[in-house]
């Protein structure tokens, strides 16, 4: 048995369903391969944007929380978050303002990132105007191609140096996230994948020793800190997605179906010959076929009975209007009125478009999307 | 010039922006299109989802609006729309109770639609609760395959007969959506499509007109309207895409680049050798293809220079992970920090991620997305 499939709450449907046992479960799992292997844990929010999740990973034992950007990070830090890294390279300071202020009157430690002597100018710009000094890893490509400098190249020494000679800045580390790994298509090649990151970080810190600075490095997403057991050399990891899981994550084999704690709740509204026709499309599942595009999955979600209905069926959603999916009927015979629940491809993406999480076993007190759907 | 790119408002990226002079086109080719053929016009609003374009709409001619469900429905009932056609099976009442009484108290008129005997009992039920009738009308499938029986099967009379029966229900009229117009990739095939619509509505209503009530037809998307100069017996259309259009209806060639009312705001934050990459990703674009999984575009979206700069390029988002957009250089050189459009896939579900438009000549004063993600 999937999520928690015995009795989801009689609500409008679509709503999206957390199973509170399995994230439970996949939250301590996580903080315990940290633990064993003495890195710390600072988990990316971007997946369950909810304070209330963040509290959860706080208290096992989590240093920390990374967020993707100002208005994702804003209610993280209002609810006193120690520490918080945030993973965009910002060269706009106006965003950086009301942050830095807010972290300021709530005693969280910040950390930001850069790739650029832009970013630089930025970072010490918004230092300058604040009156403080900056904390700062640069970001290292370590092969998804997108930001980031090369590890090999000149232009992380010269931009090593930059940061070093900057009054306003301190170099503190050096950060990546391999996300060509959601690409991989056996575990070796994730594996491999990992591998080359640890490698090319521990690279790129030898090349700025020079610096003479101590610089922490801090790697990571779910499936590489979940596809090795050599840490050697990092300092922290910053999987997000552990926390609830969805069908990518058993696709590249670090999570069990079994494991994926959210899933939208929906009814077939209708039917013809051919498919069901269920209240869940594009605006309640998103289009999303993986992370950073990597597809790989057949179809917008798997569909799972519910109520007591047979467990072990499986179908899946094959095509989505804006607020219908198709759903081919593969020799069931369902009623009109049947719920469903779906695993999502991806379910950060789907957190984004709910204010909030329906928890099985509390009926009337749902957790909040503290995040959602911030933009900017 | 595509959107208006002379000045985008400096604010923070990723934002959704609306051109104003456009969406007023937009409306007004539409309803001067309907006028002429002397057929009512009843925009979809899931596309805009705003209180203050659907006001334009109203105003300059539009009989009521179409929504998706009824948590979309709401906030157009409370602005006082005159008229409402829920254009989603409803086989749940829980859901029907609260816009039928807000509809009372504000006189807005309602229709609804079924394509089952559950569904004709639901609305039976939800009329006996609030002690009224209800006006329906029965959904054909004219080739989608998703909701509406087929016009020449015996479920339609055997369905139309039920509802004529019905103490409960007022049978009204028969509706449609050629959505697999949206698949096509000829204008021939399109129109050949948009024609055997019509031909399939005029027979399901011959095959009703034993139950002697006068039936009205209401048909259409964005690209049937304008792909047809025949609307013979057909009393309304309900396109709704075509207030903001996108490089799917320029695709289908029912819109030009230069009426795509809608785009993203995003900024280069990094770059390497072969790609820039922008603030906004699978969150702020969505990760949408085309509607109904039409598909048929490359890429996540169009991406056009703005304040001042070469008018005339034209990048492609290659490729999306949530907060970042991957954009080829395609032999460009232009500085992190610069500006661009993205002309998205879909409007639709972009609004569908946004509270508020942002419009180039009101920069204090947002449009509102009065229904933005609106679930159930």
């Amino acid at each position: 048995m999937s999520i928690d499939q015995r009795n989801p709450p009689h609500r409008p449907t679509p709503y999206a369903y957390l199973d509170m046992d399995r994230l439970r479960r996949n939250l301590g799992r996580m903080q315990t391969i940290a633990d064993r292997h003495d890195v710390a844990l600072r988990p990316h929010i971007k997946t369950h944007k909810s304070v209330e999740i963040a509290r959860l990973q706080l208290d096992l034992g989590a240093v920390g929380v990374t967020a993707s950007k100002p208005s994702e990070a804003l209610p993280f830090i209002r609810a006193g978050v120690p520490s918080l890294l945030l993973a965009f390279p910002i060269i706009d300071t106006q965003r950086l303002r009301e942050l830095l202020a807010l972290a300021a009157d709530h005693g969280t430690a910040t950390t930001f990132i850069l790739d650029s002597e832009a970013g630089a100018d930025a970072l010490a710009e918004a230092a300058a105007a604040t009156g403080r000094i900056l904390d700062v890893h640069i970001k290292i490509d370590v092969g998804l191609g997108r930001v980031g400098v090369s590890p090999t190249s000149p232009a992380l020494t010269s931009l090593g140096e930059t940061v070093a000679r900057s009054p306003k800045l301190r170099l503190a580390g050096l950060i990546s996230h391999a996300g060509h790994g959601y690409a991989a298509t056996t575990s070796t090649m994730l594996a491999q994948i990992v591998r080359q990151e640890r490698l090319l970080m521990l690279e790129a810190k030898e090349r700025l020793s020079a610096i003479g600075l101590p610089l922490r490095l801090t790697v990571g997403s779910t499936p590489s800190v979940l596809s090795t057991d050599d840490f050697s050399g990092i300092d922290e990891v910053r999987p997000g997605n552990y926390a609830l899981f969805d069908l990518t994550a058993q696709r590249l084999g670090v999570a069990a179906e079994a494991e994926i704690a959210l899933a939208v709740v929906t009814t077939i509204v209708s039917q013809n010959a051919q498919r069901y026709i269920i209240d869940a499309g594009s605006k309640a599942l998103s289009s999303d076929l993986g992370p950073h595009s990597s597809g790989g999955l057949s179809g917008f979600g798997r569909a799972l009975l519910v109520d007591g209905r047979d467990a072990d069926t499986r179908l899946t959603v094959s095509r989505l209007s804006e607020e219908h999916g198709f759903i081919p009927k593969e020799g069931t015979d369902l009623p009109t009125g049947t719920r469903l629940l779906i695993l999502p491809n991806h379910s950060c993406p789907v957190v984004n478009l709910y204010d909030r999480l329906v928890v099985s076993d509390r009926p009337n007190e749902d957790v909040q999307v503290s995040a959602r759907g911030a933009l900017c």
